[in-house]
């Protein structure tokens, strides 16, 4: 290895490993991460833009499993998982999904799980990066809450692109055709405990398998594997460019805990008028009631494809002055496009405006626009069927 | 990059840089992990023993910052601080720290900070891996405690080795020489705050600066440097060789929440007579009451180097049964032996006693041992200042 040699991962048993890391690992994953103390992989083609036409044209595999769920159950669990989130969760119907954030009682972001309503007093948040689970045993140790509190054995799975639902439906049944945005079953697949979710983190086609059995992990890949073969299955991970295009943010990428909903654009999963209590409720009352004083916007940056996205926040500047920063940014092959996403502070927040932004090798000129990019692109495509799914998830947003 | 090419980390803007991020890749920092959110240099050279002899025969900067401080300030300080932990803070004085662990209402360890008494009525948890700072805050949602909690600007430093003091004297003052074991003082070194302790991650001699300006943190380290040059300074890395001598352990490698402070040998550190409640008393004290069903110890295994130590917990067998697990090896140049911390079941956790451990390519013998070995090393050595002090910080082991 020379010195400019990109640093290696040490793979070591404080980290721990998903049930389908041996067979990311042989199917050629080459960059990692860790997440929620467990190794996610990143890439697998060294070609940039290969592991997302992968995605976008035929079936892909993401070994998602860092995606921890924290269980609630107990007499008192829709009572004390609502008081996690602002996101009103009474209608929530055993087998629905919802987008939720976490708020600490400053209206700030802890973390923006999905949550499962998996029985009438069971629900899980299928969490991004962060020990959730330790926030709410700080808050659950009261004793206040009839609730018991854990991490269950669940190692999600997605199946991602157009060819997804052929696959699942080759192997699981038709019924995965109809299943609805944001809705999951339980199903027995051959004696492999699954939840099997129409969800996951693009705006593609996609199904979310959450796998109840640490164990079977091995045998569950090799079957869907099989089972794509006729269809081109490839192995993938949550990809940058999707991710952009979608306007679907990354928590402490994109959010943290000094960032609120509002300037998020996530007002939407926000119900201040919640019958019961949740944390952060006073907090974003008083920041609702007042002007933004910044928030968060896409941008379409010029010059060569940012294949590799950015390692830093950067600064963004216009006439002159620091207008706010960039979060994310990647290059997306479909449009064509480098996207990005900007918190820009009044009066920069403008579709339109003309901005800067200052990179490590120099400034690029960028043009604000909405989020996110895939709404537009669905709707000129007529994908009315998605969009009606997408409604009942973002309620006040579509 | 061929298919057998070691994975490599993906670096984004999701995962924080120490401060001290680019000196470390500067000196050729070759392989990383992910701790709090943080990379964490894990190796620089490649040879062998390398890292660990420049550490124990010369001085060596370590990037840490990733230990990150949980601060708790306010009226209640004590009070709360108390609560996370069974150790008995009322007699830690300020600019003196302490060894603790958080333990849950079970009894279980959450994490194992260093406890620093920064002012009477300001603590610091310097953390292992994990969100403790949730942990507190969803504690203190309850209002009951005046405090303040936060994740303030510090990034820990350590500086190892046997001229450790001699580098830290040349630039800060001879004081440093006569700063007891676990004491620390606030110190300005032209202009960059620092409190500077006489601690750290191995059983030699060490210093540990915590940093209170990341701007600063280049700065930092070039002086260091420089004034390290006529030494032999080396950069290095919390080293599995160092810790396995030392007996000490890695969080979430050799123990977590379904472990118990008894059974690591850590009862030391457990108060139950304290006068100010804490989370786990309960428990623990039912656990205290009840013989042991399991112990940490140490072995010593045959074979060849176990350099790259082991990437998952292993199997230990004894009379063909199974005895419990192995959840560190690695080997020891110093004392030319492959050591290991075993959890071992009753009746098998008897020192002198023989186990197999199961490794992934076959079968290795050990003999079980007593931890840790530098207490031993040190008494060949007639190192008593080192016990004088270490006692103050055990004070029920030593």
């Amino acid at each position: 290895m020379n010195a400019s040699a990109k640093p290696t991962l040490a793979f070591g048993p404080r980290v721990r490993k998903s049930p389908y890391h041996a067979a990311t690992l042989r199917h050629g994953a080459k960059v990692f991460t860790v997440y929620n103390h467990m190794y996610l992989p990143m890439a697998y083609s060294e070609e940039p833009g290969r592991d997302y036409w992968n995605a976008v044209r035929g079936v892909q595999l993401w070994d998602v499993a860092c995606e921890r769920q924290v269980e609630i159950s107990g007499p008192d669990a829709l009572r004390f998982a609502q008081l996690l989130t602002p996101r009103d969760l009474s209608r929530l119907e055993v087998g629905q999904a919802a987008y939720t954030l976490i708020t600490n009682a400053d209206g700030g972001i802890l973390n923006d799980p999905v949550a499962l309503r998996v029985a009438e007093d069971r629900f899980w948040f299928s969490l991004a990066d962060g020990d959730t689970l330790l926030w709410a045993q700080g808050l659950a140790a009261s004793g206040e809450y009839r609730v018991s509190l854990g991490e269950p054995d669940v190692s999600p799975l997605q199946v991602q692109g157009p060819r997804s639902a052929d696959l699942l439906a080759e192997l699981f049944g038709d019924w995965v055709r109809t299943l609805r945005f944001y809705r999951f079953r339980e199903f027995d697949f051959n004696g492999i405990p699954l939840l099997v979710g129409r969800m996951g983190y693009s705006h593609e086609q996609c199904f979310e398998l959450f796998l109840r059995d640490g164990h079977r992990g091995e045998e569950l890949w090799r079957r869907l594997w099989e089972a794509g073969r006729p269809l081109g299955v490839t192995a993938g991970a949550p990809n940058l460019a999707l991710r952009l295009e979608a306007g679907i943010y990354s928590h402490l990428t994109d959010m943290d805990a000094a960032t609120n909903p509002f300037e998020m654009g996530l007002g939407w999963t926000v119900q201040l008028d919640c019958k019961a209590p949740f944390i952060g409720r006073e907090a974003l009352r008083n920041i609702a009631a007042k002007p933004l004083k910044r928030r968060m916007l896409g941008a379409e940056i010029d010059g060569p494809p940012l294949w590799t996205g950015n390692e830093h926040r950067l600064p963004v500047l216009a006439d002159g002055q620091t207008a706010g920063y960039l979060t994310s940014c990647g290059y997306s092959p479909r449009l064509a496009k480098n996207l990005a996403f900007l918190m820009l502070r009044r009066p920069f927040d403008e579709p339109g405006r003309r901005v800067e932004v200052q990179f490590p090798d120099g400034r690029r000129r960028a043009a604000v626009v909405n989020l996110p990019w895939t709404k537009r692109q669905r709707q000129r495509q007529g994908c009315d069927k998605v969009r009606q799914c997408q409604a009942q998830t973002q309620p006040q947003s579509d």
